[in-house]
């Protein structure tokens, strides 16, 4: 690697932007990095005026992380290819629907020494059906290394520079400290841990938990049930990386990207919210989004399907009858009333002892 | 074992009442245990007359959990010794200052092939300062083996049938499937694990990071902050079993008693309500005790001073930040304001890759 490395952050969402003003500062401070970070922003029009131009003017993204002050090292660029050439770190956080189309602009174009850092939250499909994670589609793409960073991290809060961990998933024993370095600040604490696979799959099946703890919230189930469900569904993602990912370590789960973020999730979050919605409403998922979310798509029962695909292929679904649960429910196949009839006689349930 | 075994529940609060619902119902389904249980109550008067009476004619506990039928074969008795002599299960549900009491009326008066399960969370302070765990004291005093029961269960959610699970630590393999049987029905799961100690430590040191939880919320920081304040909660409880009971297993703390339980204390719950009380207010521990708990101790600052005790004996204060963090503030030698601070460079965020 380079003796000053460059930076590049591609996104500039709610948490790209949380992200950039952390990166901005750190690469401004370090004598190992670059001061200047480049940041791809999509092109839009905001009251006749670019979007990268007030961005690069006012050093604020006023339509995704209004309030906030970006470093001024940190420098929008609306064309990915001029943002990312001469990095030697690439920051992947955008919508994981828009990875591949972006890997395949970048292909050629980058340094072939570059190293990948994803901060994408979700699965994509495989072809074939399945789970495809997005650090393997960056990986395979580019022909780069991926690590990857989750954690209880709600964006707003990481940008007001509230107290918070985050887990890095890092293979690589070289990049892992470059990594840290460039993450970390008195308010945003890392965990580097080596189970990439792990940490990355905790941050999309947590959305799935996070939809039967609503249904829990729905059916006006107390706490205990809620913290039953939330426990059960942390054991499942424990066993779903055994069986699909194995080799990882018990100790993983309980990183930021494990139970921490599982709890903020399922307290929190539009999973959540939207599930509790669906129960106490009646109406159906596809209703909820268009009215709660601007017909922006729920996480959760996407990822229930994507996940309940592999399950079936592997007649595993009563290995893991939270998820199916989940599944069934937001698909209509079973009523909401149902679900802890599903999950009572739990495999965790049988004897250990 | 005798063919059919005798059950008594010592105890008959909130929950030795929630318990007794559940239990005593087991008692009169399954072949292998007497039909009736005995139930240990600390005779009291009600409106001029005894509760023990009460209890027997009407089957409930008027003054512990009004509102809810016990099974009828459960018999109130008022005096310990009557209640436990002939019985092959002793189930110990009392607040845990009257447990050394007991065990010296009960000493000598019980089959010597008895078993105890205690349901009762909390240390006891040891003979030269520390901590002597429940079940230790019940075993040493009585010389019977005995387990425990630990979990995500308000009493009053137990009572009321809401699905939950829990956890019975048991190293007996013989006694396992039988307490098991006593307690599992379809809305209270049971998972038996071997560790007793980490299971019962758990019940103790929850409350000490719901203190802390409560700081947070008090100090008015988010959803990522009490995230990371319960995970490295968590991470002090797992190193702390290690530090001064080891050898146990690490999934222990994935189930009821761990993870479960810590998260429903952290959300619900009296300590973390009166330490949020106690940032915001500016008022003692003490005086908040008087005014919202009708004088009665709040568990999670005398276990934080336990605890400190064993910490401070063998300099490891600085290993264990969040726990020391919480025992100088409700002792008034640090501002709460202080909190995050203490725990800002914690040892779990040590390079660990």
């Amino acid at each position: 690697m380079a003796a000053k490395q460059k930076v590049c952050i591609i996104g500039s969402g709610n948490w790209g932007s949380a992200i950039a003003k952390i990166v901005g500062r750190n690469a401004a401070r370090l004598p190992n990095f670059e001061d200047t970070v480049t940041m791809w922003v999509f092109e839009e029009m905001i009251e006749g005026k670019k979007l990268t131009e007030i961005i690069n003017e006012t050093h604020e993204n006023v339509k995704y992380l209004p309030g906030h002050k970006l470093p001024e090292n940190v420098v929008a660029i609306p064309e990915v290819v001029d943002a990312a050439r001469d990095a030697d770190i690439l920051i992947f956080v955008v919508p994981h629907q828009f990875v591949r189309k972006i890997c395949s602009s970048l292909l050629g174009q980058i340094k072939p020494t570059a190293a990948a850092l994803s901060l994408i939250k979700g699965f994509d499909i495989a072809e074939g059906g399945g789970i495809d994670l997005i650090s393997h589609i960056i990986t395979r793409h580019l022909k780069i290394p991926c690590a990857v960073l989750m954690g209880a991290n709600i964006a707003s809060e990481v940008a007001e520079e509230k107290f918070c961990e985050t887990t890095i998933g890092c293979r690589d024993a070289l990049l892992a400290p470059v990594l840290r370095d460039l993450i970390q600040t008195d308010e945003f604490r890392v965990v580097v841990v080596d189970d990439e696979d792990a940490v990355e799959i905790c941050g999309a099946l947590k959305n799935i938990v996070a939809v039967g703890a609503g249904f829990v919230d729905g059916l006006g189930f107390g706490d205990n049930t809620k913290a039953a469900v939330i426990r059960l569904g942390l054991m499942e993602m424990i066993k779903f990386v055994d069986v699909f990912y194995p080799g990882s370590k018990l100790s993983t789960f309980f990183e930021s990207c494990g139970v921490a973020d599982l709890i903020t999730t399922c307290y929190g979050g539009r999973n959540r919210r939207v599930a509790e919605a669906f129960v106490k409403t009646g109406r159906s998922i596809k209703e909820l989004e268009d009215e709660l979310l601007n017909g922006q798509k729920l996480q959760g029962p996407i990822t229930a399907e994507e996940v309940n695909h592999m399950l079936a292929n592997k007649n595993m679904e009563d290995k893991f009858p939270l998820f199916t649960a989940v599944y069934l429910i937001c698909k209509g196949d079973k009523p909401p009333s149902e679900f802890i009839n599903c999950i009572r006689s739990h495999p965790e349930h049988m004897v250990k002892a």
